[in-house]
């Protein structure tokens, strides 16, 4: 968490989060502080809440995990407050998102370009969602996956798994974080062809190599080009 | 800047960083700390100076701008570790990297799958660069440029502006934002057909919405396809 966002919760007269992130944060949270806990699936009603409350002069914090802009609550509060007929300022404050922190944990996998998909299809539809991890795929992307499985949804990682191995080799370094960035946070490093055997659910970011993508010294590393023999 | 990576360039015996970035922490680092500043371009050597330092059991903070593992230092520096016979512990430490921070200033337009591509093709081809905009660009990504434009360097970006209008409307919504999450950051809100127009230099950020993404409120929000009918 950035000092940014720390002191922004400190400050807050409501807090308005997914259950599970407001645990997250618990301990930074003021005791006089009004909290409003929602459940999965409940974003939109979460976003026109927070957007009542700050219509209503207070100061409002919204809970993300990572980043709020990246898959993240930013958008639904910005539309939220749109549809409202009294303006409210509102500041979308940066954070450390599950792609950055879980390329920490396995090396160095980002340092060329990259894609990031999310492959639940609750949202977008799968073929969107196909098309993208094609293109990326084809096109020689490092490619990080948010979202990749839950108990009911396991068909997206297996198609994205069959269309990773159409354009990669077997053998491409795949990185795998549970709880990046959070406590009994785990990382695996293994390869396309052995990430179906990895355990992987909703809070597990995967990160699959390029072609140059290499292992070195038990570490994920996507060569930036320098020469080093000079 | 993480209160973890605060802490790293607190506890450092030497710190190795392009000169521009030491400045930019120069408040945070102690008296006592060795500093060793070097050039744009010189990573490599860079990279080798920290591991030297390393090997004599110091405890060395190499610096990167944004996040180490986005475009930065994190693999040149495992990269250069490898060579050495003698193993030296290395940890990322994970930052807030420039599209966050941009997407943050602009609004919420990476809440949907985004593609990270650098312009610069002082390593990358050109031809890898080219296909992956042609990509990200068909697929619908949101794509975000890192290090758009120099004074000697204008051609990629006039070419990618070329590949995004043949696959996106010239009123798609385009965010420009210079020095993300530093001082003097400036955010423009502008759209494919107008980006030209605007400053792009080194320390600029853009991102270029896909089909769905609108201007909500003057800023840029790529919808999660939540539905707010009900």
């Amino acid at each position: 968490m950035t000092p940014k966002a720390k002191q922004e919760i400190e400050r807050a007269d409501v807090i308005v989060g997914y259950a599970t992130y407001v645990k997250l944060i618990q301990s930074v949270i003021k005791p006089d502080t009004e909290v409003v806990s929602g459940r999965m699936g409940r974003e939109v009603e979460r976003a026109r809440t927070a957007v009542m409350h700050a219509i209503e002069n207070k100061r409002v914090v919204v809970i993300s995990s990572g980043d709020a802009g990246v898959y993240g609550m930013a958008g639904v509060v910005l539309e939220a407050a749109a549809l409202e007929k009294v303006a409210v300022p509102i500041e979308i404050v940066p954070g450390v998102t599950a792609a950055t922190v879980a390329a920490a944990k396995l090396g160095a996998p980002l340092v060329s370009d990259f894609s990031v998909i999310s492959l639940s299809d609750l949202l977008t539809p799968w073929s969107v969602i196909e098309k993208r991890l094609e293109a990326a795929a084809e096109a020689d992307f490092v490619i990080v996956l948010y979202n990749p499985q839950s108990p009911g949804r396991t068909a997206p990682l297996t198609k994205a798994h069959e269309i990773l191995l159409k354009y990669r080799k077997p053998e491409t370094p795949v990185g795998i974080v549970r709880l990046a960035g959070r406590d009994g946070e785990e990382a695996v490093v293994t390869t396309l062809k052995a990430m179906v055997d990895a355990e992987v659910d909703m809070v597990t970011t995967v990160v699959v190599g390029n072609s140059t993508t290499r292992v070195v010294n038990g570490r994920i590393v996507t060569p930036r080009g320098y020469d080093f023999s000079k």
